[in-house]
This record gives C-alpha cells, sequence and structure tokens, in this order.
C-alpha cells in the first residue's frame, strides 16, 4: 500500500465476532488512537473492554460516533440504516463510514440519503464467520484469506474507498471490488441459497419421521456436516432474506428445476443422467477445493 | 460379548476403504487364520497385501471364497447380487456372509434367492466413510463410535448374527438392528437425501453464473463444507439412487414441499414465518450436536 493508515478514533459498533475481530486488528496494526464500541449489550461491551478489544464502550450511538474519524458499523444487516439514521447528526466529515453488511443494494439505498454531506460511505462486506458470536468470539485472524466484496457507487469517494481496502488488505483479506447488484446476485448463490436449503433440510429430515428425535439419531457425519450452517442465527438468515429475497427466489427457482428434473430422472431410473448430474457437480466442486489449494500454496 | 470370534479364513470381496479397513479390524483383534482379498484391480490388490491388510489376493471370486467360513462383501452396493451369484456355488454351510450395502431391502431380495441352503446370509450397513477410497485409504478405527446398521429377516440365523454383531461392536461400532424397510427409509432421509441436495446445490449455484468457474470462486467457507460430499463418488450415490430410488423420491418431494413453503414465506416478506422455520431446524440441528457431545462424552 505504502499508505499509513491511521485513525484518531475508530468507532465499532456492533461489537460482536466481526466486530470485535476488525477492532483487534486496528488494534495489532496500530491504526486507531482510541477505539470506541457501541452496542445495546452492556455485558458483551464489558467484555470487550476487558479483553482488551477495545479502548471504551457507550451504548449511545451519538455519544459514541462523536469525533470518530472511522466508523465500522457491524450490526445485523437489516438494523444498519437505523443505526445509521440515530448516528447521522453526530457524523463529522471527512469521517469514513464503512459497514459490514451481507446484503449491500438495500444497505446502500437506505444509508445513502441518511448521511451528511463529506461522510464517506464505504458498503463492505468481509466474508467471514463462524458459529460462535459476541465479543469473546472475536479474533484478528478471522479475515485472513478470506474474500472481502466491496461495492462502491458512483459517488463513492476514491480516499476512503481505499483506506477501507487497506483496512480489509492489513487484515489479510483478498479485496474485490463489484457493483452492489452483483454481489447480492453471487451472495445468493453461494451463501443464501445453501443456507436456506440447510434450514430446509433438517426441517424435512425431521418431519419424514413420526417422531423427530429418532430420525436424526440416525444420521451420520455427512448430514451432520452438511447442515452445519443450519445452526446459524435465525434472526440474522430473516434478516438476509427480507433484505434479499428477490435474489433468493431466484436462486431457490433456479434449484427447484433443477431437482426437479433430477427426480424424474431417479424416477425414471435414467442411470446414465444420474450419474452425469451427479459427475458434472463432482467436478465443479473437485475443481473448486483445487483452485484453493493452488491459491493457498501461492 | 464373552463370545470368541475366530473363522479360518475371511475372505473381503472388495478390498477398499470399507472392506480394507474391516479386514484390519479381523487382523488387530485376532479374529481370522487368515484373510484373502478378491477385486478386480491388482494395484489395488498388491498394495493391500504390501501394506498387511490381506495375507494373499485373488481377482478370482470362486476361488477366493473356497473354503471361507467368513465372506465380507465390501462391493458397490448395485454389484452385490453379481458377486455372490457368482461365488454362490463355492459357498460352502455354514459360512456366514455378510455386506456393507448401503440400500437394504433390494440386495436381500436379490442375494436371499441365491444363497445355498445352510450359508448364513446377515445383511449389514456400517455407517462410515471418508472422501477416500482403495485400500490405501483404509484404517482400522474407521467404525469406532459410528452406527452399523444390521437388518436380519425372519429366517436370519441368529448365531450368524450375535457373529456379525460382536464383529462390528469389536470394531467400535454402535450395532442397531431393524428391518430393512425402515432402514431404508431412514436412509433415505439422512444421507440419500442430503446426498441428492449437495450435487444439485452445486449445479444449481454454477448454473446461476454465465461463466461457471466464477461464481463457484466467490464460495464461503459454508458453501464449501455443505457441498463437501457432493465430491462422494458418482457412480456408488448413482447406484443408491437406482436401488432405493422409491424412498429418495418421497423425500425429495417432501423436501420440495417445505422449500416451496419457505419460498412463498420469502416472496411474501412473513418474517415471522420465515424465522419461526429456521428457528425450529437451527433447534433441532442444535440438540442433535448436544446429543451427539453427551453421547460421546459417556
Amino acid at each position: 500500500m505504502g499508505k499509513t493508515l491511521r485513525f484518531k478514533k475508530a468507532a465499532i459498533i456492533g461489537v460482536g465476532l466481526i466486530g470485535g475481530s476488525i477492532a483487534m486488528v486496528l488494534r495489532e496494526k496500530g491504526f486507531a488512537g482510541s477505539i470506541t464500541g457501541i452496542g445495546r449489550g452492556l455485558k458483551n461491551l464489558k467484555t470487550a473492554k476487558r479483553l482488551g478489544i477495545i479502548d471504551s464502550y457507550t451504548q449511545d450511538v451519538g455519544e459514541g460516533v462523536s469525533g470518530a474519524d472511522l466508523v465500522i458499523v457491524a450490526v445485523p444487516v437489516l438494523k444498519i440504516a437505523d443505526i445509521i439514521k440515530t448516528a447521522s447528526r453526530f457524523l463529522k466529515p471527512p469521517c469514513i463510514v464503512t459497514d459490514a453488511g451481507s446484503v449491500k443494494k438495500a444497505v446502500i439505498d437506505a444509508v445513502g440519503p441518511l448521511l451528511p454531506k463529506g461522510v464517506r460511505f464505504v458498503p463492505g462486506h468481509p466474508i467471514a464467520g463462524t458459529e460462535n458470536s459476541g465479543a469473546e468470539a472475536a479474533f484478528p485472524t478471522l479475515f485472513q484469506g478470506r474474500l472481502c466484496i466491496l461495492t462502491p457507487v458512483k459517488d463513492t469517494d476514491k480516499d476512503a474507498l481505499d483506506s477501507v481496502r487497506a483496512l480489509w488488505e492489513a487484515a489479510g483479506s483478498r479485496v474485490v471490488e463489484m457493483d452492489a447488484d452483483t454481489h447480492d446476485k453471487i451472495l445468493a448463490a453461494v451463501s443464501h441459497l445453501p443456507h436456506v436449503i440447510a434450514y430446509t433440510l433438517v426441517n424435512a429430515v425431521a418431519e419424514s419421521a413420526g417422531k423427530e428425535e429418532d430420525i436424526l439419531g440416525y444420521s451420520a457425519g455427512g448430514f451432520k456436516d452438511f447442515t452445519r450452517i443450519a445452526s446459524s442465527s435465525p434472526e440474522m438468515w430473516t434478516d438476509i432474506c427480507a433484505m434479499n429475497g428477490d435474489n433468493i427466489v431466484r436462486m431457490i427457482e433456479l434449484f427447484q428445476n433443477r431437482l426437479d428434473a433430477l427426480k424424474s430422472l431417479i424416477a425414471g431410473k435414467d442411470l446414465e443422467g444420474i450419474k452425469s448430474d451427479f459427475g458434472k457437480a463432482k467436478a465443479l466442486r473437485d475443481s473448486l477445493i483445487n483452485r484453493e489449494r493452488k491459491a493457498a500454496n501461492k
């Protein structure tokens, strides 16, 4: 980069897994003079301070962002606009505001009009996570080797974009820029659809038995791995369905058409057809893994 | 058990991951005077002998099973009946024949009439596996802590059933008996449907992009874990679809109904409905994991 990232005061709204982890990166790299955590849960904020993730905390959004030159909004995606609305009159140019929401178009549409002139918004989405949540789950290497997508719009400030890019690169992420629509379509395919499918699969399997407990007891390793993401937060994924519903419904329909076709092959005992379908999926999946191995060995 | 399991000659038909691993258990526990491996691939048989998994090998099924008092058939499920047909006139009472096929009713229906009187068939299904195959992938702890389902029929010999049960228990498995129909319905739900879904998901995601390579490159951890089983053998899973098609189609339809309902909730922005669906799946999945943890800590 050759660029010195140095903020006087960073404010992290939502000191959970993502917010806490990026705060730890700011700290490790010496990017921020001070780090203020903002959240609703006092216990979590106290934990974050005790762990040295933040220097101070407040439950008051306005107080927390006052004087900040970097604000990172890491709250559930449906709450981003409300938070920014509350924060907006305390934000002063040339403050940079960025987010970590997993849907981008709806966030940009909602947040854009709320910000004072000169406050520079950079929409972002670090694709990282674990099953755990809260400040206690945070760790500074969470983003290493992971993808971070930035979705600037036409009037996104170039310097602010560069700063946010440098921040995620310092966290170890591979940063990619694309427009918000493309982001939302891609994520609907590779992330939102799989979650919807995982939840549905668990429910369908449970429903297939008279007593739910019994059948799940027979599940082997494959099913467990496969449905790991069904342990994700229902609240978070409901929000994502609310904010990227059109793309998700489109992906569900595409999936349904494929499943219908496969069902016909199985019902018709078209073994060559089934094998060709499975073989295509295996080849794609294997190529993905091989590509990642190569990238990791670079 | 208090029972001494001691066979003069064990014949393993198909010395792959499953067959090789159970051979290693026989060896470790001193259950067999000698172990003969039978297979089509000479290279794999030589590897198995070099690794000490088997004492001798042959590509001739009849020669291999001659004189055996235990025959374990660990070939792809669609090939079990053909193998038994070839072997049958070389099988002598009171030889025990057992299999490891992941579909049971079709195997029992096909194998039953082929066996000479007094040769004792015990249908089995060790629910274990890895992504790897071949004798080189075998290891004797593969079955530890895993489920093994035995599906005896009315005229299954009680002593033979006990011996096969003791064998899998010695391998470290939890052995459960049930009828073949129940087995096939349960496996369609917890194993066969998830595989069908995983293959379909990979194909649907790839199809959603103009160029397949691009979109898979954006896939995050969740998708990778979720689709791990899409790297399973297309041949094996085609066979399973051929042999348990009715149950699989029934499960696909049940899944489709659930997915249709969820799609309507998402399209209609019924956030409470979505959250309730997701929450139910999370609770079920979490309870499964907790139960397994408890079982592991016992």
